[in-house]
Formats: structure tokens, C-alpha cells, sequence
């Protein structure tokens, strides 16, 4: 990409952070107990109102009523995918964009199968490692085994079933890690921010995730959305990794470099690329 | 009020939180997953003793050894129903005060019954923002309409509202906002402390909640006990706000001030005015 | 002790610290929803691989491809004990070491059953303070009563209880308080550090058990490897202590202390003392 086109994209992800500063998009989350907090305070700090709903008696009132809904099957449970499933149906009818976390597919048979039907009910977008990512495209069981909720597989080597992925399901498709990737099926985007500390901090995949959805609440093009939800979440990352002295500092900074983050660092630290 | 009513009050205050620290009040909650955290790290801050109990084959058990119990329906599914009601019920036979906080009362009609419900069951204290108090007061589906969780009703157009259910069911009713309101259907004071900061971090609302809480647990009148826990929790988050340099480091900044204030300080910063 | 043991000792916790940061061991948490975040983020910082999964579907295979399972009774209800009794039972016939954490064990009738029918499933260790270790120990209604989840008991009063409960149940103990002591029925060890601060935070017990954990995944020896997680997390806690300006912050540099210990401080800081 030269570097015209380099400062366009970087213009986008500011307009777009600016829309949902605007217009603070009620995210609906169904998700983790892990991260539910910090997930919450991730769309608060920049800029989205969130709500964690997660009833199978409500879900389906409140994805309507919603701009964006995030489902994450961190610590999954019969009941919960029930609810994740009525709201994602709801959510395609109503026209509310949402976005799966797969987080784990490879670890267990159950997770796997849960996994699996969520991303076969029409998700706008999908974010995981790349073990999650591999374990989704690939649906053999040799596939995607990671080490628990933790990648074993380095980003790159998913991109590729993640471009088929994107586009045999119509969805953008994010595979984070060192580099994170997005993908329509035709176009593939790389970020180069972030810092190896976050991978000691958890749930920061969970927040990304979150952040994405905030952006999809304000913008229809997926991957220009998840493009820039994980740009400003990997911006901010990067920027509190320099301030912190370790993995407890980071969450406290991150959420302070979220809520802070102006024109001129978000256009000065993006290091953005696309085909 | 004229200044020797607001250092009587100041007084009072801190009278209350002194003896919050001395008697360290075991405060039984069943309340949501998001706060779950933070809400206990406020209540271990502020002097007390929490515990976060939910099952309804122990609540019962529990609550009746508790100085005080906190219900906060944030992430309600029907077990949770079941065991805030058995819970409620049981403080209510054993005099040991309680107080409700109805997040997102009229978000969904699932919400809205489970609050009402609450509600019928003589809580001594209720705090919710402007939306949710509204929610609760008029029993409408129209009324009370929040986003999501948050509140799109100033906390000034409710207090009429919570006036009516204060005096209706013999509860002390809170409104929290920019200003916060305290009523006893008689009474009416408001608290100008806190920061706008807050309203950027999860759980400020079901933590303020909390601290009511702990002030129930050593001090009958439920009036007082209200105005004091918002007071010190307010003037707390005040003071965080000024070191704090966003919403990350405001809550670990409320913790330390919660912990570390002192008389001088808090007679310094209260503004508090009743009728 | 002579010097020259408690050289030996703080040379065998460090080599086990620089085994958990090589081998990052994956340690299975089935724990309670107020500190699932602490935990985690508290192995991450001593270099571990958690993943919470507490489902009845999924545990019994997560657990047999974890190198520890950490089970934690905080937040109970029905289906998490049976999930608990699944994972421990199949974590017994994998050869997968596991501890219990029994927190307000004696605190409720269905509490006090919960922690004793998990005991009885052969826990490789144990973590509790006074009140809980006497209320498994004792197995009697008036014993080990504690203040909800707070101990009444000092750690000392109960170490013989402990010392008995241990060897009966080949399991290794430990009551942790203002000196935190670990027996496997023969051995005592005494370990002096920590910071009062610390009872001001929510779950600093189960973050404790849960790097025991770590411990225990990658040294077969359970007294040492409870030995060496406590010493590790006290002597960060310490660390930490002496950083904050108040509870808030304490949490926060407690992770960043976990995560940066080096050999020299943990030598210098560590005061264990055995016979």
C-alpha cells in the first residue's frame, strides 16, 4: 500500500472512531463471566454504551432494540447457547449487525459443535485466534486444537482458510495475534499494532471483539468496521503497553489510552495495510 | 440549608462511615456478574464485609446472619429471580434491611416484571438513575424507557416519581445522575458530588448501590443510611476523578480514596442539602 | 531453620517459578464469578495457561488435557458442584493434580456439605483460612464458622487441625492469614510474608490457590509446590503493598510484581521457615 492510500485508511478509522464517540451505539453483549467487566468498560472508554444481557426471556427483546450484538463463548453453558442463538436469529431479522467470538472452538467436542452453529447462523463478523479461526474453517477435529483458550497457530498460517471462510459465509473474518488480519473473502487488511504484553493481560481478545462490535453498531461495511475496531483497540494497546510496567498497569492504561485517543496519535501510531 | 445544617450533616456522615469501619458490617448480595468484582472491592474499601451469595438452596441461610442485604437484578435469568425473592423475603422476616437496585428496570418487559416484583417485597431502600426509578414509579410500559442500562431521564424530572414511591411504599428512594436525590416521601436532599467521569466506568450505579448497602447495615433510619452511602461514595469518586486520567485508573483511584478517606476530607468536599 | 536451609528453600521456589514460566502449564479453574478475572489474569502474570470452563459438558475433557485443575466453591450452585465433582473425579484418573479452595465453608449447612463432598474426591491440596480448614477438619456444625467468607479464626489455631486433616487425607494443607502455613500431616512450613493490606481485596485467597495451581501443574511434590505458590504470591503481594497508595492499586501491582519477580528480590524477600 503507498502511502496515500496508508493515510486514507487511517482517516476512515478516525471518522468512524469519531461516529461512535458520536453516536454511543447500544452494544448488546452476550458473553464471558471472565470479561464481562472489562469488556463493558472497553465500549465504555471508547465511546459505545454496552449492556450485558443474557436471559434466554430477554435477549431477543433487547438484540431489537440494539445497534450491535457481541456473542463470545468463553465460559460456555447449555442455557447460554440457547440465548446466544435466539439473539443471533433476532439479530439477522431485525438488521442488527453482530459479531461471534469463538473462543476456544478447538478446545473440547462441545465447544466445537457450539461454536460451529453460531458462526452457520450468518454472523457480520467473526474475531479470534488463529486455533479459533483454523477449528471454524476447517470443522475436523484434527483442526484448530489450541492449548486451551490460547493459540497455537500464529496468525498467518490462518489467513488463508480465513479468506475462504469470509467468503463461503459471506462475513468478515479477524484473526488476532502479533499481526492481526481482516478479511472479506476478498480483500485482506494487516495491523501491525498492539504488544506482546497484552498476550499476559486476559480477555483482551474478548475487549477487541467488544470494540469491533462498537463499530459495526455505526458502519455497514464489515470489514471496514472490524478493520477499525481492532485499529483503534490495537492503537490504544499499544500506546498503554509503553506506559505500563506490567500486565496489571496495562488494563488500567489501556482504558485510559481508549477513552483519550485523539486524531494526531491514532493517525501517528496506525500502521495499516491492505490489498 | 443554611451552613450549620450542612455541617450537621457533614457530621452525621461521618459519624456513619466511622461506624461502618468499627462494626465492618457482613453485607449479603446477589448481584450481577459484571460488578460482581467491583463491588465487593467497594464494600472491603469502604469498611465492610461482603459476601456474594446466589443460590437459592443457601441465600435464606445466609442473609438471616447478615447485617444488611444488596439485590441488584443487572444480569437476571430465572434462578437469580427465584433466589432474590427468597432472599428478600427472608431479610424482611428477620429485620435485616435491604435495598434494590433495578438496573435496566424498563429495558425489556421481562426486566420490568422481575423489578416490580422486587419491589412489592418492601425493600428498605431502592437506588436506580432517572430511567429506571421512573420504571419503577409508574408501571407503564412507556414510562421509564432507558437505553439499555443507562438513563435517559435526568435524575431532576424523577424526583417527583420517587417521592410518590418512597411515600407509597415506606422505602428510601435514590436517584442517582449529576445530582443524586435521596427521599423518604417527606425528605428530599441532593448530593452534588461525584464527576462525569464516572458515568464512563461500569458498575459506578450497582457500587453506590453496595455502599448504601454497608450504611443500612449499621444504621436504621434508611433515610440517613442512603444519603450517607451516596455522600461517601460521591466525594470518594470525586476525588478520583481529579487524580485520575480516564476511566481506567478512576477505579482504582475510587478504591484507594474509599479506603483512605478521612474526616477532614470528606467535611472539606461534601455538598449535601435537604429540605 | 538454619540459613542455610532457608537458602536451600528459596532456591527451591525460584527454580520452581522459572519452571512455570517455561513450561506455562494450562491450569483448568472451575471458580467462583467474582474473582474469574483476578485468577486468571494472576496465573498469566506468573506465567501459567489458564482457561475457566465450568460447564458439566465440557469439563471432564478440558481437564484431561490440563496439567492442573483449581476448583473454588465461592459463587456455588447446584450444577457447578456437580461440574466440580465431574472434573476432580476424571482429574483423579488422569493423574491431573488439583486443589480445593472451600471458601465460607462453614458458613451455610449446603456450603459446609459442598466443601465436605469435595474433599472427599482426594484433592492433591487444599487452601482456606482458619475458618474454613477448621470447618472441613472438624466436619461439625459449630466448628469453623466463619464471618461469610472471612476467617474468625487466626491461621495458628488452626494448624493442628490442618496437620491431621492432611494426614488423613494424604493431601497437602494450607491455612493462609497473616503468616500462611502448609503441612502434609509430617512437614509444617511457615511462610512470613504478605501485607495486611491484602484483606482489604476481594478474592486474594483464591488468586493464592489458584497459582498453587501452577505450581502443582509442573512439581509432583504437592507440600513443595504449595509451598513455593505461596511464597511466590506473598512475596509479590508484599511487593506490591508497599507500591499502593490503597486497596485499588494494590490489585493492579500485584500483577505487575507477580509478573516482573526476579531471583534476587524473591531471595531477598522470601521468610519461610519449616521443620
Amino acid at each position: 500500500m503507498n502511502p496515500s492510500t496508508a493515510r486514507l485508511q487511517a482517516e476512515t478509522v478516525w471518522k468512524l472512531l469519531a461516529t461512535v464517540r458520536e453516536r454511543q451505539p447500544l452494544v448488546h453483549n452476550i458473553t464471558n463471566f471472565v470479561v464481562m467487566n472489562n469488556t463493558a468498560n472497553a465500549l465504555l472508554a471508547v465511546g459505545a454504551s454496552p449492556a450485558m444481557i443474557h436471559s434466554s426471556d430477554e435477549v431477543e427483546d433487547f438484540v431489537a432494540v440494539s445497534q450491535a450484538l457481541v456473542v463470545n463463548i468463553g465460559t460456555l453453558y447449555s442455557e447460554q447457547i440457547a440465548a446466544c442463538k435466539l439473539a443471533a436469529l433476532r439479530a439477522r431479522a431485525a438488521g442488527v449487525p453482530w459479531i461471534l467470538d469463538p473462543v476456544g472452538a478447538g478446545a473440547t467436542p462441545y465447544r466445537r459443535a457450539a461454536a460451529s452453529a453460531l458462526a452457520g447462523l450468518h454472523p457480520t463478523a467473526v474475531r479470534g485466534n488463529g486455533s479459533e479461526i483454523l477449528a471454524l474453517a476447517e470443522r475436523t477435529q484434527a483442526a484448530g486444537q489450541g492449548r486451551g483458550v490460547d493459540s497455537l497457530h500464529a496468525p498467518e498460517t490462518a489467513v488463508e482458510a480465513a479468506r475462504r471462510l469470509a467468503a463461503d459465509s459471506q462475513t468478515a473474518v479477524a484473526i488476532t495475534g502479533a499481526v492481526d488480519y481482516v478479511t472479506d473473502g476478498h480483500r485482506v487488511a494487516a495491523i501491525e499494532n498492539g504488544h506482546s504484553l497484552m498476550a499476559r493481560v486476559t480477555g483482551m481478545g474478548c475487549s477487541a471483539t467488544a470494540v469491533i462490535g462498537a463499530f459495526l453498531g455505526v458502519e455497514r461495511d464489515a470489514f471496514a468496521a472490524t478493520v477499525a475496531g481492532l485499529a483503534v483497540f490495537g492503537v490504544a494497546g499499544e500506546i498503554a503497553a509503553q506506559r505500563a510496567r506490567g500486565p496489571g498497569s496495562l488494563q488500567v492504561e489501556l482504558l485510559d489510552a481508549l477513552y483519550a485517543l485523539d486524531e494526531a496519535t491514532l493517525k501517528a501510531t496506525l500502521r495499516v495495510t491492505s490489498n
